[in-house]
């Protein structure tokens, strides 16, 4: 059994066979968490894994699907912390999932610089605006605003914890893919393989998915296009099948 | 009339009420350049337009059809020059239409700085191989290699040539949009709007078009996916109207 806080609900993680602790009003993961997910290089057998800006653990939770190896999350807000250890519980992958509640600038320090086969990080997307205007809920605040974690400093964590040759995934806005370019190579990672994902076949991309290489030689692709919903507003079939398995 | 040389065939521009002079041996124009023409975003009424490394003059024709404006066109292969100049008398468009038989480089400098409002570029673009790797016809080897005009000098003179606010359109390699991003922030060109084409829904992109403003500010667009193909390997609605105009 798992303790469920306040508004907090034990969710589906849709194709897995895993349930994750959600609230409305603190944290529920994105499609884009999921995607980032799905993208990712990982090895199977066994590796060591490290989500950064992790919130409520969904990442960890679906590469935990995808591998046999040991996943660490990280994640500095305390309230999300909480919900991902419970849910890593809940699912009983204590064994090889672990959550660290801090900072990611503080994770190569605290967890070895070049110890990680894949880093992956879903950050938060906005720069941070004048005070007033942020997000009045806090929790979401973090996980939506640079106040916190800049793009900078994720992409700088990322290169320090990636082993040479290991992989560093990040999912974005298409607006950042110009500044995510120029400090993954600032930090050493090659951009190898893009994704984008856009809403409907006639409109623009919403979302970035991006995979470097540390110390890779320059050579990009851009992976076929990721189209979410249909003319009728439907998940596309190519969705379905990421969000509920094989039909 | 219009004297056809050896091979030259006077083949229709598609959608488009031209004819364009051809020949498999020397030059013949690809889908590319008519993605490019469409692309671009091309002032109306009037304006200053310039196509670089134009080969049979492709561009210029089809940007003809889009703006009242004043197009040049400019390459430095004698024969490829000589193609263009008689589709443009054919076409009856001197008078807004002309060709520069000459080095891109000097462009500037010949044709005067920062006087375009518009600059498009269908570059060479394979990096110069080996000599003996270098395709033996000699004019296909110079429209495909960077043998007389590398990325940076092309974009290096779309930087020169166009006015502050104007616009800078290339289409290119997927692989090379890295180079490309880097090299014209270097000369002052802010990528606005990519778009990339991909022969069929699940396949990698193998075309980006990309469109930058001098000293904009930054602000990317992806635009929406450019599918070619559909699964049974017809051209998909969306190229039809390109290539053959609304049925």
């Amino acid at each position: 059994m798992v303790e469920l806080k306040d508004d907090e609900r034990l969710d589906y993680l849709l194709a897995e066979d895993l349930r994750i602790i959600q609230s409305p009003s603190v944290f529920a993961f994105s499609l884009d968490a999921v995607l980032l997910a799905r993208f990712v290089y990982v090895p199977i057998q066994k590796g060591s894994l490290i989500d950064l800006c992790s919130g409520n653990g969904v990442i960890p939770l679906f590469l935990s699907a995808r591998t046999k190896g040991e996943i660490t999350g990280v994640e500095i807000q305390d309230r999300l912390y909480d919900m991902a250890v419970r849910s890593i519980e809940y699912n009983q992958l204590g064994g090889r999932l672990k959550m660290v509640h801090g900072d990611i600038k503080e994770m190569p320090k605290q967890l070895g610089y070049g110890k990680f086969d894949v880093v992956t990080c879903n950050p938060p997307y906005f720069k941070t605006p004048a005070t007033r205007e942020i997000n009045e809920n806090e929790h979401l605040a973090i996980a939506r605003h640079e106040i916190l974690c800049t793009l900078e400093d994720a992409i700088k964590a990322s290169s320090e914890l990636v082993r040479a040759r290991g992989k560093v995934a990040f999912v974005h806005r298409p607006g950042r893919m110009i500044d995510i370019i120029e400090l993954m190579r600032k930090y050493k990672l090659e951009p190898k393989r893009i994704q984008f994902v856009y809403p409907k076949a006639g409109k623009e991309a919403n979302t970035i998915l991006i995979e470097a290489i540390k110390h890779g030689s320059p050579d990009l692709k851009i992976e076929n296009p990721l189209i979410v919903y249909n003319e009728n507003d439907e998940y596309t079939p190519e969705l379905r099948e990421i969000l509920y398995g094989k039909e």
